[in-house]
């Protein structure tokens, strides 16, 4: 039987590999946009299920190292967090099926214009999955700061985008219906970096009991 | 000193009061875009406050219950899984935020057409807040189906919603900035459905250890 020590730490290990799962998920739906690359699409379509399994494993663990090891409030706190936290980490593999799915229709039409700020906004979301994990498993809340700080940035390349594609939707009536399934996808970014921006807040709650997660600026329209 | 069972009660109690004010928000919300009354959008900002304190009472009440009751492994799902489902019931929340803020900004401008199908929504979606919420606290899984069932009435009435506006687009780009806005309300209504689908998932979860939440359709590009 292991120690309750080592098995916290397998626990960190497992919710590691579902956040690096989800950050390659959000990477590869990307490049398959960016390069027309169906079959990639397909192929995060099909990993989320792995994404998905890892979820039930956390909860089933999380549930079991509560009932048998009773463990103390500081403990029980990293615990019930990291039940919470999976399921916003499921979530997001969610949002990379659904960009998946966007860009195979996206691939049945000519393209509608070169990317250039979608990649840069994924990058941020990616690094933003990236850091508020560790800030979780070292309970590092300055690094939970600079995650949350970070989400303004993807909302303002979110509202760039929709933005531009409005101008397209506007002079040219034929492009709308590619213009939506682009500024969806660029919604589904913004979505995931809520989701780590909700996981931050959690993570400085958790360590400072402080409710931060609450004073959240309402959305923009776009 | 309490009961465990009362304590359990009393935590049922605060549950169905943070749907309850949820379920209110989203009525609040649609009267006063239908309205078209400020005022009363207004007051849903307001009034977010509220369903945001029920959340962290929740959360530190199933924390204590936890490490002080050691509750068995039926209560500790049922515990752990209200733990969840206030993160839902929260986001709930910030949705009638969003469609305060949108019908703020659309009262600046005259109505883009009579809402029919957007209160149709509202409607459906409060009921499978309503019910979603009675099937967790009886642990009726039969129930919790029936709401899972719903999601796609609200997932059509979006769709057609959104047509409709890419319609009015089309015809009068003068009408696009209204019409994003208004197709903004519908999504955040499709996903206050979704978070209920959400619940209604871990309460079958909960009950019958089946983990139906990740054979869900992919989102629609609208």
């Amino acid at each position: 039987m292991l120690f309750f020590q080592e098995e916290l730490d397998n626990l960190k290990v497992t919710i590691l590999k579902m956040g690096s799962l989800v950050e390659e998920a959000i990477g590869q739906a990307i490049q398959a946009l960016v390069e027309r690359n169906s079959q990639l699409a397909r192929r995060v379509i099909d990993n989320d299920t792995r994404i998905n399994a890892l979820d039930v494993e956390v909860d089933e663990e999380c549930i079991r190292l509560i009932a048998l090891r009773q463990p103390t409030a500081r403990d029980l706190r990293f615990i019930t967090t990291a039940m919470k936290i999976t399921t916003d980490l499921e979530r997001m593999g969610d949002y990379a099926v659904d960009i998946s799915e966007r860009t195979l229709e996206l691939n049945e039409e000519p393209q509608l214009k070169p990317y250039i700020d979608i990649p840069k906004m994924a990058e941020i979301t990616q690094g933003m999955v990236r850091d508020v994990l560790q800030a979780f498993l070292e309970r590092n809340t300055s690094l939970a700061y600079e995650v949350i700080n970070r989400d303004d940035a993807v909302d303002e390349l979110n509202a760039q985008i929709f933005h531009e594609l409005l101008f397209f939707m506007i002079k040219d009536s034929s492009t709308i219906s590619r213009a939506v399934k682009v500024s969806s996808i660029s919604k589904y970014l913004e979505r995931i970096a809520d989701h780590a921006t909700n996981i931050a807040e959690m993570v400085v709650y958790m360590d400072e009991g402080k409710m931060i997660r609450h004073i959240r600026h309402p959305e923009e329209s776009s």
